[in-house]
């Protein structure tokens, strides 16, 4: 094999020097179709439940997506359990196509039919490979054999569909076809593959097919696949019977111009992900691509007024984040660090107040973030709602104290008022302060005033023996003795508060860590408990002792909750010696 | 103001019928400029420190870049002092020239020139903003006030220069000008002040001007910003007296593209990033960008062969990610998990194999993954290297076991080792087994064999005093007593260990965490200890004892590193009740 770079081919671009999609605007929106469900779930390290999927369904009808693609149903039974649960629960509305994705195999087809029964509208697109190097090392067959393959499994989904349709008038089904791999076919062979394909469906203008042109693997810069749609439109026969239909990869990081660029090419649909979920680099972003379209005054006829919420969904079914710098949804790109940014910012949303403007006039910011329900963040985001991880970033990264992530939304409350009583945002001194304030300095109405703990461990190593004597405080009220048992001393100091009235707090989760380096290091305790209302609250406890620091953190989480927590802000700091 | 989309001006096209771009190809390199100690140093969170700069600055060298802005030096003591540190370092390799940013302000030009003072090579950067946005609402000037800005700008520069050159006639100073926010100016408008510029520069063709044309917020689709540069590139009296640089960002999610358009269209010089760091969405990613030459045939003149390492500094000393999805670099890009893509990609192996191929001809990998230092990963990642990764994540997700991030590699190294040995990747549940073996089952030379513990906290809040008692046994040798104080029962246990001959151990850190909801849940902890020969070792502790759980995490970690390690699997599992 050679070197280096010399072994690569290349894209060998196609001559049309009389291409006219550069001088063309995208005015209006296209048809959308998410294929979250299918390439963004299939490419997920750790898949969505049905649950999930579920949730993700609704999430992407929410965002106005009218075609939707929800699997792959005869190659897999959770995706033919999903499309059963989705139709026969009632979860598609009546404006809403579900599409099904399908191989040209007979038998493949035929299940695909089964699975689809009952439906109201739905698409069925079926594939396979065309491009020159799949057919080589791949198929090891020529075109004939390719549209072939195409041209037999187009036959059998339309004897299907006959028959389906005799039993059931009502169903509306669709025909998609897609030449995969098709940005790595030569172009004759695509629009000859798909005109033998358009023939052996009977598709006419009335009734269009949706032809779905993959750049599978993104494989030239984004204006060789333009030149690529633009000659496949021209020469399609019956151009007006079909939909053409783009469905980018992102494999160079131009999978949002590859689709832009296609739209001005002739393209009428776009199939993509929220947030360019997919295989490998992901499939082209539909976020991206409409706000893009919103940013230069079109409506992409998608809904995206809450992107935090949005987000929040995918990141939670899909266990994928959002990196801080994606367009419009990233946690940094409403930030501005640098001075004269900000300041060109202010003066923008200066000039705007002043001339009533009815346009938005604000460098640095192509977007106005409460148009997807965010803030404009100048340097670091302790200021707003999204402040929560920037503070948690702040107190891990400067002070080495890492929050559990449900304690995030808590602290970062307590940061988000100090903000608007202060009325501007705070430094990173200022948010350790208040986790100080807020935590470490609570020392009452309930004290524990002393304890003693005897342990001991035998031979038999599954279990230790803790008994837990100590003396608990209410505010001046005389001190009350408490005793328990258990399997640690935690274990033990739970069992004996359970003897008293705050059995009602219910332990449900810590987390500790060291604050220096060394054995002799303090230990910071993070502790989750449910209150008698049933609410989540938090305290925490540094100490030497890990044990000690965990019954702190009980003791702490228990005052913040009593009306008249008590504080003492001359204690000791977490870092000072004590 | 105006409702949502309708409130955005749009991007106004320029009238190039006659452009030549769409029908060129990249045949050869530009000349790259990183920004990454500038524009992206300023867009972090927490900004890099002088030695993660100088680690950050080795690296930009590493991969070939020859200009490099090093900082702002008139604006920030920090930028000043890394600059005078790699000048009086003599960090700067002969055949690197570094570059400073500088407003077109005459007290910032003169500390500039102070700061550049004894550097071999430098192009002095200057830039004010020319947009019609900006001039209105910013600047609130017309045209000429902001020509004026640049001229007398350049004609201090010139005049300081010319001072410089008679004082060290070595020094080799070199002239960039910005027409910062280019892409929302008006090309003519855009030419006449870099004309200007050049003008009064005295600028030859033996001396080139770089011109850089930034899309500082990025406004439209890839293909309106290549038309400009083409347009400009025409209209620019003297072209060949100019090195034309583009500085895209990413706003809309295009920039690579718009870099790749914008060589198409005439320029000959590229300012980017690493991983696309910088402000918002951040500038240009070189690494995509040279990385997309290399697949085309193009020698991109960059060195990407351990993009690995390039990768791990780059998020040390930025605390950024790469995302899963970023192309060739991201986790996730060089995994195929679906079972047709992995039979493609195993055929065009066998087919590179049978036939000798001197091409790379793989569908579904755009790059031999081998090219940038990395492996194709079927499935999940747990068979390579950048496995440990992966199998953090799984043990994480899957059971609730999340390991501090500095015992990754040690036992990334053992889930190596056995996919070695079994020839192929793992499955989850293997992993998990893997670990429970390697940690969880570990039962001696050294074990404790009983302990007591008697604790007592008084009054004073500050410590408690712990006394330990135990028994440790080495094999079948005779039992030995163990005796230690200290604040807590781990600080007791080690005081213990501490008059034995362990006591070369060093205790560096400890993470612990419940492993199920409740006060009575277990506790696992992780101990890194330091060995005696200076290395560092891992252990665990389970037990619903969190202070025990510490102590068997030592005592793990010290059985480890025995030469004789004993374990036992018939041991009940972490999750098994014990």
């Amino acid at each position: 094999m050679k070197k280096g770079y010399e072994k690569y081919f290349g894209f060998k671009p196609i001559d049309i020097p009389d291409r006219t999609w550069p001088s063309k605007q995208i005015t209006k929106a296209p048809i959308w179709c998410s294929v979250d469900m299918r390439d963004g779930n299939q490419a997920l390290v750790d898949p969505m439940n049905l649950e999930e999927k579920l949730e993700f369904f609704k999430t992407i009808l929410g965002v106005g997506i009218k075609e939707i693609e929800v699997g792959f149903p005869s190659a897999s039974e959770t995706e033919y359990e999903i499309l059963r649960t989705l139709i026969d629960g009632g979860y598609i509305p009546d404006d809403v196509t579900i599409q099904v994705l399908v191989q040209a195999r007979p038998h493949l087809i035929k299940k695909t039919f089964e699975a689809i029964h009952g439906a109201k509208n739905v698409i069925v697109h079926f594939y396979n490979s065309t491009s020159t190097l799949q057919r080589k090392v791949v198929f090891k067959t020529d075109m004939d054999g390719v549209i072939d393959i195409a041209v037999k499994g187009a036959q059998l989904i339309y004897e299907l569909t006959e028959e389906e349709k005799k039993k059931n008038p009502e169903t509306n089904i669709r025909f998609e076809y897609s030449p995969e791999s098709f940005s790595g076919t030569e172009m004759d062979n695509a629009v000859e593959i798909c005109r033998r394909v358009m023939e052996e469906l009977h598709i006419t203008k009335e009734n269009p097919i949706i032809l779905n042109l993959p750049s599978t693997v993104e494989g030239s810069t984004p204006n060789g696949y333009a030149d690529q749609i633009e000659y496949f439109c021209r020469h399609l026969p019956n151009r007006e019977s079909a939909i053409i239909s783009l469905h980018p990869h992102n494999d160079r990081g131009t999978g949002v111009a590859a689709a832009e660029l296609g739209l001005l090419a002739g393209a009428d649909r776009i199939e993509g992900t929220l947030f360019g979920n997919g295989e490998r680099t992901g499939n082209v972003d539909i976020v991206t691509l409409a706000l893009n379209m919103w940013t230069q005054g079109v409506d992409p006829q998608l809904d995206f007024h809450d992107i935090k919420k949005i987000k929040e969904v995918y990141e939670r079914c899909t266990k994928m984040s959002v990196p801080p710098r994606h367009p419009y949804a990233g946690e940094l790109v409403f930030t501005a660090f640098s001075g004269s940014h900000q300041d060109a910012i202010n003066k923008g949303k200066m000039y705007m107040e002043e001339s009533h403007s009815d346009m938005w006039e604000v460098p640095y910011l192509p977007i106005d973030p409460a148009d997807v329900g965010r803030e404009y963040e100048p340097i670091i985001r302790i200021n707003s709602q999204s402040g929560k991880g920037g503070t948690a970033f702040i107190l891990a990264n400067n002070y080495g104290i890492k929050m559990p992530k449900a304690m995030h939304p808590e602290f970062g409350a307590v940061v988000q008022n100090a903000c608007e009583e202060k009325g501007k945002e705070l430094t990173a001194d200022e948010v350790f302060d208040l986790f100080q304030k807020e935590y470490r300095n609570v020392n009452g109405p309930y004290r524990l005033v002393n304890y003693k703990i005897s342990e001991e461990k035998n031979e038999d190593d599954a279990l230790t023996t803790v008994h837990f004597t100590g003396t608990l405080k209410y505010k001046d009220e005389a001190p009350v003795q408490i005793d328990g048992f258990g399997n640690g001393p935690v274990g033990a100091f739970c069992d004996a508060m359970n003897k008293t009235p705050l059995r009602e707090y219910e332990f449900i989760d810590y987390d500790e860590h060291a604050i220096a380096v060394g054995s002799d290091s303090k230990a910071i305790s993070y502790i989750q408990l449910k209150t008698p209302q049933g609410k989540t609250i938090f305290g925490i406890g540094v100490s030497h002792n890990i044990g000690y620091a965990c019954m702190k953190g009980v003791i702490c989480a228990i005052n913040r909750d009593q009306p008249d927590t008590m504080r003492d802000d001359t204690m000791p700091g977490i870092f000072d010696v004590c």
